[in-house]
């Protein structure tokens, strides 16, 4: 698998004419390696596919990284590459801009100049991003298996989700359900935000008390095989909506029908952008544009975010065989929010969702 | 709270002939002002004190930045900030070099000279990571409190582990217990490695079955109200050693020494390079050097892994009041490995040992 990916990396390594490419973000260096060790650089070049990591990883990553040469390092960046590169005789190398700090390109630069080497650092964004954003379908088969647990969580805790619980509990209940049916812990922090406290995209559970009439938003995500899903819904407990929740069932309709809306029209070959848009319309036209303050949804896999973006400003292209999440929200403080949120992929052109859970009632 | 720690922040940013001080590190930007949200900035002069963060989270902030101007902002840093600084008629910016990447300092960069703004960006590197080494009395009352729920969590697990559950089953267990307890999730993935996986330092749960006679590597950290705790102990299930442990059985009087004498011999006053070599030079001299692979141990508060950095490199200097791990740990490829790791603080120039679990002996 990894050496499929690498083959597909270093047609774009000569391309840009460098004689090695460094990567340095966790989920891209596993990605190309199968390494999952919280420390480690990758050094490929068309001759040599090399993981550095300490000794705290050696071992692991011997296991892990197969037809990876694991060399072991000591220290940061500077203290080993300079030499590695003189030896193998590089003088152009790429680096991972978004991931390396200002102060370790500046520490490697000043160390490269005192050893008069001729090697030049070639800042690139989002080379293995782009490669990681279109999905095998051995990855898309552990995406639909989180998702399925995630849609799982969902109807256990509609069973027993009630007023007089606190956020925390519900949380718990939720975590320990994806824990104890296969997750590999959450994929990112659960919110179980109720009342007031959906009015904050990212709530943390507190001690509140759930209540008849207000919304109860809940955003999970599970993780398998190192794969992840995304997963959010809003619910009502209680037939009787207060009067407070009047507004809250229109705003309701008005991020379902933005949701339905970009599911049905989002087509491969669009910008993440016009994706984006085509929810937003739709909010704007009921009157809460300005309270979508987020973008419309983001690429899921190894992780929880990733590319492509979809945002009003995104210029990521939609294609097949992308795994992204569609979630609309909308948030008024001081009485609360909605957002519903699906994991889709584009296969023949449109979105199919992944999620099965329903969606149509606000009311449990 | 937070008045204070920017009390002591300001002659720093003076001293340094700053105009303001960028804070972009998660945790800096807690400790300085209280919001936890993932993505925020602050901006910090003689006279402003504002928090910079998008809709996602300006709620948020308001209700837990007290004190602060909070700004709503889109777009990455160059979007906002040369903008901000022009108004201010800031002319030198001070920035976290260590947690900027080099693509958004270039950017940055870019649009200050697009723009023609007398702007100069300065490097800086761990000013308020230095302050938080340095722990107020509620700071350590609430790192007590994580790291009496790890002990309570170990007392819990040795009832209960047994030779024929998996590691996997043991780290939910502990993790059960952590969260059910009150820790707010767990500060970093639970380590349980047994047998030959107890020779990776940061081995994930496997389905491995737990034997007699194997080294058991327990590592597990709780947080409470935001700070946290690290606990490491190595146990052998089951009385009657197997031939193999008898290695163990050495490597384990070896590294308990090691721990005992660098908590007895560590003053306030030394380097953490210094406090290292007092555990290291028991190791070697046991024949183990070389594996002991990693430093002593390392700062704990709102981060797992903080100020001090106890290596044999570290020039940190030990005062009071900081709080570290002292964690010596020996690791036999095939074989397994030891690590025992206790939560000390420096006090009136001693190391205190907050931990309280017992570590005299490697039988259960």
């Amino acid at each position: 698998m990894a050496i499929n990916r690498l083959q597909k990396l270093r047609p774009i390594i000569s391309q840009k004419d460098l004689d090695a490419l460094l990567v340095s973000q966790l989920e891209n260096y596993r990605y190309l390696s199968g390494f999952a060790g919280s420390t480690g650089w990758l050094i490929i070049s068309n001759s040599h596919t090399i993981l550095a990591t300490d000794s705290r990883y050696t071992e692991q990553a011997k296991q892990e990284a197969q037809g990876f040469e694991v060399i072991q390092i000591r220290g940061e960046l500077d203290n080993w590459l300079p030499g590695l590169a003189s030896d193998l005789q590089w003088h152009k190398l790429g680096f991972e801009a978004n991931h390396l700090s200002f102060a370790a390109h500046h520490k490697l630069s000043e160390t490269i100049k005192a050893k008069q080497l001729k090697l030049e650092l070639i800042p690139l964004v989002n080379l293995v991003e782009r490669l990681r954003s279109i999905k095998e379908p051995a990855e898309l088969e552990l995406i639909i298996k989180a998702v399925e647990l995630t849609d799982a969580a969902f109807e256990q805790v509609k069973a027993t989700i009630r007023p007089g619980v606190t956020e925390k509990e519900v949380a718990w209940e939720i975590e320990s359900f994806l824990r104890q049916n296969g997750s590999e812990g959450v994929a990112f922090d659960l919110i179980v935000a109720s009342g007031p406290n959906s009015a904050l995209p990212h709530a943390q559970p507190t001690e509140r008390i759930l209540h008849h009439g207000e919304a109860v938003l809940i955003d999970m995500g599970a993780r398998i095989g190192g794969y992840c899903s995304d997963f959010s819904r809003t619910l009502c407990l209680g037939k009787e909506l207060e009067a407070a929740s009047s507004q809250l069932a229109a705003i309701y309709s008005a991020v379902l029908e933005a949701q339905l809306t970009a599911i049905d029209k989002i087509e491969s070959g669009m910008t993440a952008a016009q994706a984006d848009q085509l929810a937003r319309r739709v909010i704007e036209q009921a009157g809460y544009g300005d309270a979508f303050g987020h973008g419309l949804g983001h690429g899921v896999g190894i992780a929880i975010h990733e590319l492509p973006t979809l945002s009003p400003t995104s210029a990521d292209l939609l294609t097949d065989s992308m795994v992204f999440t569609v979630e609309p929200g909308v948030y008024i403080a001081g009485l609360g929010g909605v957002r519903i949120e699906d994991v889709v992929t584009l296969e023949k052109g449109r979105a199919k969702v992944l999620t099965k859970s329903k969606k149509d009632s606000f009311q449990l």
